[in-house]
This record gives structure tokens, C-alpha cells and sequence, in this order.
């Protein structure tokens, strides 16, 4: 499982497809009767496209979702139909005869994006769209005014639907009033849409319970390990491990200014291991001063600014045997997974991940594809 | 010069390779008599290292310096000898011999590393290294004792050097004394290996004066269009451009919440357009709730917090001509760069540079290869 990772990759990304694949089949339990999709947009959350859509798909998934054309063309190039691929955005313009000619099904946003479908949804190859509902989320999807001149017209009927969608903005908080109201409309309009697929929830609003599932849910972050409980523990499996090689170890006087701006003062002498790994991996430079890393388990503080290449930590307490050049720190790891660096950096989970960067060793587990 | 997107774009990065060369030329100009260098590390900043070092390479630039010895092996996959590549980071262990099979010059940032380096420096294909030497960073390099130790054992003497460096903490701030601190310890020190080059300024460095030139200067983020004197008027050509593609225009009533967490409230009516930009594609999140976007040179600001494929912006008071699907809004352009861009999102641009996505369309101009 897996395979070292060659002496000179300065950090190195571990990637357990198979820690994604059992996040799926719990979600899709939890979620049973309803069908469970996957949300692969964004290269995967960052943790590649094509080794984690390869692996749901072996897991069991038969519909993916992701955000834009060049992405749904780019997955069907890996999944032959009948593997349904749905894309959120839906045709830019000029981009509808497009779908047909990958096989690929849009969501339409709008009246606009459902008068450019309309010209081309008999051609050859064109799959049923999915209607995307506005139910208060105030980014994609028909307003509900729109929907309802879109019903008075008709024209709900005037073509075959594969799904009927909308999305909830607050499902990362339980106790939000949001989340009833979204579903209340949601429940409402599709009643318009009957003989189709409904689908609501993402990876949050799976656990606002089984009347947030109907038909269909898409999870996306729970798949890579985000939680989707905010305040609970996390049922999901940790899926990335991020670890970078100590490039130096310095031992530095009391009194010595650490980094960039001169911004750390050592309030005592002290021993510093400088990994490679940095903002210009993707490593968020708002990392720093919150942030941490282990070594052999034991916590190490980020020390002055990360910076492009490199990140200092504080090994004082560390035994020099496991802090030396070429030993690993552990940046993200079961017990400090990307929830938690994410709250050290002020951003979410989400974009820790979407964040992972190029220049990682990226080693891959758990499926044999 | 350049070429239209193709309609499926959803954002497009610009990428004006013309302006690198002539930042690079400005900037060896200012530095003359020393040499300049370009840094190419991450991927030349986030902006792609094959096409940025051709036309640095064509503008006339010889030695170019990365972070890792991947990198430098990438690079002169791109670049025969004698273009110059010299590797910030040094050999990690196990590593040393690999910097004579691809002709890179190491970085050697402490005795380790130079204990590595001797047993493979007569080798066949292996080229000087660099000493670099800590004059106040604490970052990597040798320590003042550990270079005391090295002269009085008569080291520095043992193999021929390429180039005797050090770098600056605070050279983006010129009134900080930690500059000419860190000047005055590594002109005494220079003393030492007085047949060698030497380099001390990066980009900021250029800008404190002729005396932290030296023989070398290694501008890098200045190359790519960020401000080397923070505070001053930018003398740097602009490089980076982005635009997204409005996805959905829609009509919002006063009162209605906008995006994940309800997060935005409407004071009044107004008009949205959502583009086809997010974190997922390295636009920070953090750009919620202070960046801004234009169109047609309008200044059109965030609604709510930005999502991972997906951004929205308050149209209103655009001509709806303009703000329409299909049509671009401009993140990054002349009046609004990476370093306005940075402090809208609470970093520097530096960071904005490197965390450019990659499912922008890419368009480089103004250099033929």
C-alpha cells in the first residue's frame, strides 16, 4: 500500500482513496433509499480527479457532479456513460451543443441557460438536464419569480428533466432557520417537477436528517474528510496526510528574530527545523503564528512568517534524533486533520484542501485501480 | 499577441511575458555593474515556469535560481548549459549526487549540506556551489558560529564557490535597521571568500541602494509585477491579468441573505452576477468580504463570502450590457494588481501569485519562443 516517497521530495501529499471510498459507501448508507452521488469538481477538492472519481466509481458511484464543462469533458474522458456526469454552472454561452457532444448533463441556472439548452436538447447525444431552483441561497439557480413564470408557461413540461436540484447555504449549521425554509420551498416547487429526480443535499445537509435526502444527495467535502458536523467529532475517515522534509536544523540565541519582518523574537535560546514546504505550496501563509506541526506526535509551532518555500518550526522539545534534515514533520495527520488547520488559518476545511499544491510527492493508497 | 479564450473558458489568466523581460532589464539595469539573476521557484511564482524562464532566458538572463533540486531538474530539461541553475534549498540527504547528473549548482545552507556536497564536488558534471551564509534571517544558511568554525578549519578554502550569499528579512521595509545590519555582517564575512560572487538583494534588496548590490542581485517577485518598494508608486510592469465569466445575472429584493451562511444581507435591492471564480481556483477566500472585481472599469465589490467554483459581485450600478452571462469581469488588472489584490485578502502578493489556479485558461503574450 503506497510507496516511499524518493529522497529528494521536499514534501510529500498521501492520499487514501480508499479511506474516500468508505466515506462514500457510509454516506450512501446513511443516505439509502435515496441515490449517492459524488461532487469531483476542483481536481476532486485538490485531491486529483482522476484517481478519486476512478476509485468511487469501483466504490459504486454512477453520477458525478462538477462545477464547469472543462471538467466534464475532462472526467468523461475517464468514465465512459453510463456514468452520469451532471455540470453545476451549466452552458456558458455559445457552450450548449457542447454537452451533447460529451455526453455530459447541465444544470440550468437560469431562463437564459434554459433557452440555449432548448435548441439543442433533441440532438444526438443531448441527456435530460437538471432544473437548478433558487431556494435562498442567492448565487445559481431560477429565482423563485422565475420559476414561476417558467411554470406558468409551460414550459417545465416541454422537455425530459433528469433532476431537479437546489442547494442550501446554511447546512453547516444545524440550528440555522435557513435550512427549513430552503427545504419548505424545495419541497413545494418540485412538486412541479414529479416524475424527477430531487436532490437538495451536500455533504452538511446529509445530516440534517432524512427529510433533507429525497431523491438524491452529492457530497463533496465529507468524501474528503472535511466534517460535516461542525462541533460534533467527525464521522468521516481522514483521507490527506501532508508531511514535508526538514531541509536545516539551527539552533538560535534568546533574543534572535525569526523570519520574515523580523516578526518572531525567541523569548529563550531554542532549536528551529526549517521544512520545505510553504505559502507557495499551497500551505496558507495565514498558517502563520497559529499554526502547528508534530513530530513523533509532539505538537511544534510554526515560528515567524511561512514563507514561499519554507515553514520554521520550534523543535526545542523534540529529540534531535527525529528532528535532522531529510526526517519528515507531519503538517496535516489523523489527529490534526484539515478542519483543524483550517481553523489555524482562518479559512475552512474546503480550502485547505483546494489549496494542495503542485510541487507535493503525491502518493496514493488504499485502491488498485 | 495573444489569443481569444475559447467560449468554455469560465476565467482566463493573462500572462504578459513582455513585461517580465522588461522588468527583468529594468531591473538589471538599476543593478549594473552587478549581474542580475531571475528566481523561478513555484512554478515562477504561480505564473509557469517553462514559458516565463524562455523569455527570461531570451531577455538575456543567465543564471536563474529555484527552490528545489525538482525544479532544478525541470529547469534544465528546459535550458542547456551554460544557463546557470542554482537551487535555494541545497541537497537534502541522500541527495548530492543528483545536482552533478543534471549540472545544478547546490545552495550549501550548512555543514551538513557541506559535508554532503565535499564527497561528491570532483565529480564528473559537478559545478560550484554557493555558501550561504544566515546574516540575520534565521531562515537557512550557515550561523555566524557555525561560519567562524568553517573558516578556522579552513573549509572555505577546501573547493572552489560559485557564490557566497545571504538574504534579508526586512528589505521590503527600507527604514528597517535590521537591513543594514544584515549588509554590514555580510560584507565582513564576504572578506572570507573574496574571489566569489556575491548576492544579498532579492527584489526589495535591489531598491535599498548600490550598496546591497553587491555582484548579483535575484529579483523574483518583482519580475512578476509585485511592488519591490511597498508604500512607493510601483515601478514594475504589471504581468498578471484575470477575468471571469459572469455565469447567471439575477435581481435580488431588499432583506434577501447572499451565500453560504446567509452571510450578506441586502440594504436595498440590487443586481448580482455570479462568476465563475472561487478558492478552488486559488481566488482567497479571505477576498470575502473587502475585495472588489470590475467591469467596464466599475468597481463592482464581493456580496458574501466566496464560494469554491463561484464568486458574486453587486452589479447594480452597471450597465446591464455589460454585466450579462458570458461576459467577463476583471479581477486582476492594471489599476487593481496582486498587491491591492493582497491586501484586499490579508496577505501579500507574493501569495496571490502562487495560489493561481489551474483551471484558468492560460493566454501568454508578448514574448515568441
Amino acid at each position: 500500500m503506497g510507496s516511499e516517497p524518493p529522497v529528494r521530495a521536499g514534501a510529500v501529499l498521501d492520499i487514501d482513496l480508499g479511506a474516500i471510498a468508505e466515506n462514500w459507501r457510509s454516506l450512501a448508507a446513511l443516505a439509502a433509499p435515496a441515490e449517492c452521488a459524488a461532487v469531483v469538481k476542483a481536481d476532486a477538492y485538490g485531491l486529483g480527479m482522476e484517481p478519486v472519481s476512478k476509485a468511487l466509481a469501483q466504490a459504486g458511484c454512477r453520477i458525478f457532479f462538477v462545477a464547469s464543462l472543462d471538467e466534464g469533458i475532462a472526467l468523461r474522458r475517464l468514465h465512459p456513460q453510463p456514468i452520469e456526469i451532471a455540470v453545476f454552472n451549466g452552458p456558458l454561452p455559445g457552450t450548449a451543443r457542447e454537452f451533447p457532444a460529451f455526453g455530459l448533463s447541465p444544470v440550468l441556472n437560469d431562463p437564459g441557460q434554459f433557452e440555449d439548452w432548448a435548441l439543442v436538447a433533441s440532438s444526438k447525444g443531448a441527456l435530460p438536464a437538471l432544473f437548478h431552483l433558487d431556494t435562498g441561497m442567492a448565487r445559481l439557480g431560477f429565482s423563485l419569480r422565475e420559476f414561476d413564470a417558467f411554470i406558468a408557461r409551460g414550459l417545465s413540461n416541454s422537455m425530459p428533466w433528469r433532476g431537479f436540484i437546489s442547494h442550501l447555504a446554511c447546512a453547516d449549521d444545524p440550528g440555522h432557520p435557513q435550512n427549513d425554509e430552503q427545504k419548505q420551498r424545495f419541497t413545494a416547487a418540485r412538486a412541479r417537477f414529479p416524475a424527477c429526480t430531487a436532490s437538495l443535499a451536500a455533504s452538511c445537509g446529509i445530516f440534517l436528517g432524512r427529510d433533507y435526502h429525497f431523491d438524491l444527495v452529492r457530497p463533496g467535502a465529507a468524501l474528503y474528510g472535511v466534517n460535516p458536523q461542525s462541533g460534533n467529532s467527525n464521522p468521516m475517515r481522514p483521507v490527506a496526510r501532508l508531511k514535508a522534509r526538514i531541509v536545516q536544523v539551527r539552533e538560535v540565541d534568546r533574543g534572535a528574530r525569526v523570519g520574515y519582518g523580523a516578526a518572531h523574537l525567541m523569548a529563550r535560546p531554542g532549536r528551529l527545523a526549517i521544512a520545505a514546504v510553504g505559502y507557495g505550496d499551497g500551505w496558507p501563509r495565514s498558517m502563520s503564528p497559529r499554526g502547528c506541526a508534530r513530530i513523533g506526535g509532539k505538537r511544534v509551532p510554526v515560528i515567524g512568517r511561512i514563507s514561499m518555500d519554507l515553514s520554521t518550526f520550534d523543535v526545542s522539545a523534540v529529540d534531535p534524533s527525529l528532528a535532522r534534515p531529510g526526517a519528515f514533520i507531519d503538517l496535516l495527520d489523523e489527529e490534526y486533520g484539515v478542519d483543524r488547520a483550517a481553523a489555524d488559518a482562518g479559512t475552512i476545511g474546503y480550502e485547505i484542501l483546494t489549496a494542495l499544491g503542485r510541487r507535493y510527492h503525491r502518493i496514493y493508497r488504499g485502491f488498485e485501480g
